[in-house]
């Protein structure tokens, strides 16, 4: 039998990229068939090593998942990435003009490189890449290297199901040492200033080392590395922070804890997604829902309780899926 | 009878600024009488006009609603503030130490001055947010001021309840700068660079307009203005843009539409957040649930078919509430 002709789950568990690229695309399309796919290959997952890269738009984080795909492979450990990309679609391509820069590696069989834009499978873009990446862990990669952009409290949630989360800043990020400072954002296991070249790169550094020095005393102390990515300087200081962390979740026995929480979460917000489309959908063709949300506008019934009376019609012939 | 003991509904509906703060203590604690209370009050909103801030933190937003509000007062408006901060527990204390700017006020029985932190009624702060803002609007606030903290994509919703969104920056703000340019971050009505007196603030505006131009040409077009909130200066600038932007949308029927799509967003975020509540129960009390997530953290079944397997049994008997 022919190579394309076998099923595509085998093909994906022995690795071929077409079958990956394939694969993706039916869980992006929100088709049936990529879901049983994820089904039949989930206890092949929980190999590879997922690290998740977030920071504010042009810190350079597409150029360092470059740097860092170039050195994984000089170590012989297979990569794969996925960029994912919230922007609006007005603006379309201002990110994914990035990935540019990841195709010296386009036609390396050990590199797999793939971008997901805003519309998922059940409008959760979170939820589409997570199929996606559990679909690269199967395919037996040893890196998955998950990108987004963040530059706030609520980054898309993916960047949640990394064993180690980098946050990429540059000289200027002013922002996001304010958000970190404030707390609304997260505080990730290793800090990045890229774009170190900067003459504020130091001053940089000082105001996260301040900001870090508010935050709880932990058994990890999370590490800044500068970095020039676009000529490789400080990448393999970072991924010796990276292995470190991991080390240290592994000994720690918070590798099983994270991944347990995130798995939870997600089915959790699977679960959720499928019942709001449901919901959703009643909006668009059940008149009496119409209705209700036309008493809304009116200011006759308050948004609570119009919610309470779906929630009651939908409870008898509800949320199968 | 005493003015104490007239019912609470009604003291609000009166403009009592002693009954607005229980009535949205109730809805914050997820009193089943709170949401009785928006329920009875509805038909009684709609008629201040509602503006929201937002912004990263440190840029002076709560120092510019200060100002701001000093002018409505000027103008004989009355004037509630309702400010939302989603930071983390542990820096608790960061964001909440600005509301001492507005304590000025807090003796003026034209103000009404409000924070909520991280943890509302269903688990969505915006969803508590909204219905304390709707009390504000039942107890005849001229204006209401929501302010909330954003660096990117998902700032908390409750910004798209307002009717006109302003987006406070300041010198410095790069991060959000670069959010705007790559459509992470939605683009405001009107934006603010405050602290104005800084050498950079030229750059900034140029920046800023820069990004404008990238944008589709609308009928609106996006004023920026410079302030020094804590000189008042520009402050009065601000008030007359946010008017014309007001009686832009009311011209346009932007208004009615803005509001009915925002309450139809409302509706559905609220029976979605009621059923997550019920489903999070479920996997705490149920133990079939508890062991379809052992099997998925064990990679024995895929998060989706766990969340399908869930909603199944929950369709029985489910999701009223």
């Amino acid at each position: 039998m022919a190579e394309s002709e076998k099923p595509l789950a085998e093909r994906l568990l022995a690795g071929d990229k077409r079958a990956l690229a394939r694969a993706i695309s039916l869980v992006e399309n929100d088709d049936p068939q990529g879901w049983e796919l994820v089904r039949d290959v989930y206890p092949h997952t929980g190999g590879a090593a997922v690290l998740g890269f977030t920071g504010p738009p042009g810190v350079g984080k597409s150029t360092l998942l470059g740097a860092l795909t170039k050195l994984e492979r000089e170590r012989e450990r297979s990569v794969a990435v996925l960029s994912i990309d919230p922007s609006s679609p007005f603006t379309q391509g201002a990110l994914l003009g990035d990935r540019i820069r990841l195709s010296d590696h386009f036609l390396d069989p050990g590199v797999f490189i793939r971008s997901m834009a805003n519309r998922g499978a059940l409008g959760g873009l979170s939820e589409a890449a997570l199929q996606a990446a559990l679909l690269m862990d199967a395919s037996g990669r040893d890196v998955i290297l998950l990108e987004t952009v963040g530059v706030g409290q609520a980054d898309v949630d993916i960047i949640d199901h990394a064993d180690t989360v980098v946050l990429v800043l540059m000289p200027g990020s002013g922002d996001s040492i304010q958000a970190l400072k404030a707390g609304v954002m997260e505080i990730p296991d290793v800090i990045v200033v890229n774009k170190a070249d900067h003459p504020l790169t130091e001053t940089m550094v000082r105001e996260i080392k301040g900001v870090l020095a508010l935050g709880p005393r932990a058994d990890w102390e999370i590490p800044i590395v500068k970095t020039e990515a676009t000529r490789g300087e400080g990448v393999e200081e970072l991924a010796d922070r990276m292995s470190a962390h991991r080390q240290y979740i592994e000994r720690a026995g918070t590798l099983m804890e994270r991944r347990r929480r995130n798995l939870m979460n997600e089915v959790l917000a699977i679960a959720t997604l499928r019942m709001r489309r449901e919901l959703e959908a009643s909006v668009n063709e059940d008149t009496d829902v119409k209705e209700l949300l036309d008493r809304v506008v009116s200011r006759e019934l308050d948004p609570a309780s119009a919610a309470s009376s779906i929630l009651e019609r939908g409870a008898g012939d509800g949320w199968r899926r």
